[in-house]
């Protein structure tokens, strides 16, 4: 069959919007019609080509949400029709490491996916002939994607597909980071490093689990007045201290946090988000991904003084046994989505989408690929680009 | 009064004996009459003059057993006549660290304490009317020493003092690292890198816990029978590979151990203990102490994969509340400390035990005040080194 998907030929060029072929699932796997899908600070950085696993030409996007619309042989846990979450983290039962219970970093079909392949080894998409890889497992940059059984979350139909594309990554990551990884308890005092979507999703996160201070941190001012709508108490900008960041927030909280989130993928300020916690017994939990062969650095002094350092990945959460409920206490009402989507535009219009988030002006910008089904709505947050 | 002390005039330079002065207990003290200390790496390493807090003159020692003389005004939880083992870890109930209930890192004292005076700002300790700088808040280098009541711990009359002076630093911070802080569980998969005294304990601690497997680690094969005896399954030597040891024990344990600990003070050791660890869950304790400015690296995707970095301090273990029913377990059976001692010598004699310890031939020397009192006895361990 034929899909439209936004091609990544090459680092650091715009994406091209192209008809191109898509096989059919093969056994295992599902099709996918992707219906919103949103973009993330990981699709830019591999678009850099500062990514160290980046393969051109891709099929880029990880945060999405769709209908099954075909099954392959021998898939048994969805049927066509079924709205599902594309996941980059899969979950398969049979993988050592999720039988574990310690983990939800699935290994079954790691290789392939870091090979831009699917489980058997060949991609689904191809141009001209020339093959397409597959990006994150997920490539939700196109109407239509393939995607293993174990690599899709079947959610409630009663989430607005309109919306639904940042529960595929900015919000599970960063709630997870806070609830199954850091395990932030009531009356804690926590400091978020970067103020994106991630960061903004830690914050509703510390502040479900009832934490008594929650401090944002970004060089962009500009994101303060969401930060404190989400439930920050205090926003800071580096620029305006003479100082180390980690040494104001020291002060600030009389001794350091009881847990901080690096957000950004800053090496630098890994560093910073540690030596802010408590001696003692404060946690820096990282979720933000640096740039290939930077490392991270500090005394171990640090540690050795009760700081622990750690890190998260899919907030820890286990994507299809865990994720569908985390769209049931959104749908309840546990949380909002609204304010990550400050922008909506058509799949056309994914570059633009690229310069927001680039230039800091977005959080999270929806393409939506029927945007008569889903962008003409009244209850719609954020911008509605003009096409 | 008059105390007999071996003085350390300045870094790298052999201790001297001598008759020094010594002032009595001042309110909230105690005097104790130190009947056996052991030597540790940290002694050394501040005598080597790394240390960036080593102050000189001072009266070094950490790592003892005594017996109280007298008390000072206000002192209540021990009268003359308990036997006592030093803190350099203080336990003050009134500490809002000790009273978080989440470290043992007491608070009160700490300045002084890294100041080389009493908690008044003062020493005890002087010689021909200079004064001579506490050390770690213990100095039992000294017959007779002073100390705040919160930093002496009492233990029962039943545990031998010829032998109870390795209760005061090394079994505690190893067997403590391995319960307290890295709480490692039955069947848990354990590397040691570095089998002083320390890792001893931790082989020790990780066996009492139930560990499947034990993997010590040392350039010095001669601590390997030892090691093992004490419960280690396999013990390698880096020096054996010609790869990074972190990839041999991963492969040796099918993807890395799950529990890690340093108990060298080598940066880049404390590398490689991270990254033996096993992906998703693995986890680094760092006990050893660096050098002054010498800083830890890794890449945080170690972190953002599931490996966690802490580090540990006098094991975890609150002191006064502890400690007493860890010799008690000592004196139950539960673990042997037997081992730890290699040597046996007299004050006169504590050069030689800096000698050993440096060229590796020691575990623990155990320093003797009163040989005739405690040295000479059929059960001792260890040499008995020729006066």
């Amino acid at each position: 069959m034929k899909t439209r998907a936004a091609i990544a030929w090459e680092p650091n060029r715009p994406l091209e919007i192209e008809e191109i072929d898509l096989d059919g699932p093969k056994e295992g796997e599902v099709l996918v019609r992707i219906v919103t899908t949103s973009l993330c600070h990981t699709d830019m950085f591999t678009l850099s080509g500062r990514d160290p696993e980046g393969l051109f030409p891709a099929v880029l996007g990880h945060e999405g949400v769709g209908i099954v619309e075909e099954i392959g042989r021998g898939v048994t846990s969805v049927v066509p029709g079924d709205h599902v979450i594309p996941l980059y983290t899969p979950e398969d039962p049979n993988c050592p490491y999720i039988k574990s219970g310690k983990t939800n970093l699935c290994q079954t079909i790691r290789k392939t996916q870091g090979q831009g392949v699917m489980p058997d080894g060949t991609s689904r998409f191809s141009y001209k002939g020339r093959m397409i890889h597959h990006y994150m497992g997920t490539s939700t940059f196109s109407e239509y994607t393939v995607l293993p059984e174990i690599a899709v979350a079947q959610i409630s139909k009663e989430a607005p597909l309109a919306k639904a594309s940042v529960m595929g990554c900015a919000v599970p990551t960063g709630i997870g980071a806070v609830r199954n990884t850091a395990k932030v308890e009531a009356g804690a005092t926590v400091a978020v490093f970067g103020l994106g979507a991630i960061g903004m999703a830690v914050i509703q996160g510390a502040k479900m689990q009832g934490a008594s201070r929650i401090i944002g941190i970004d060089t962009n001012p500009n994101k303060f007045e969401l930060a404190r709508s989400l439930g920050a108490h205090d926003c800071i900008d580096p620029g305006d201290f003479p100082r180390p960041i980690q040494e104001i927030i020291v002060e600030m909280t009389d001794g350091g946090v009881d847990y901080s989130f690096e957000c950004i993928g800053n090496v630098n300020v890994m560093r910073s988000a540690l030596e802010c916690c408590h001696k003692g017994w404060g946690e820096c939990t990282v979720i933000g991904v640096a740039g290939a062969g930077e490392e991270i650095a500090t005394r171990p002094f640090q540690l050795v003084t009760g700081r622990v350092w750690r890190g998260s990945a899919f907030g820890g959460v286990l994507g299809r046994s865990q994720l569908p409920g985390m769209v049931d206490e959104w749908l309840r009402g546990d949380f909002e989505v609204d304010p990550y989507i400050t922008h909506n535009m058509t799949h056309e219009q994914i570059n633009t989408a690229f310069d927001l988030l680039h230039a800091g002006k977005s959080i999270r910008s929806v393409i939506h690929f029927q945007p008569n089904e889903t962008m003409k709505t009244n209850s719609l947050p954020g911008i509605i680009v003009p096409a």
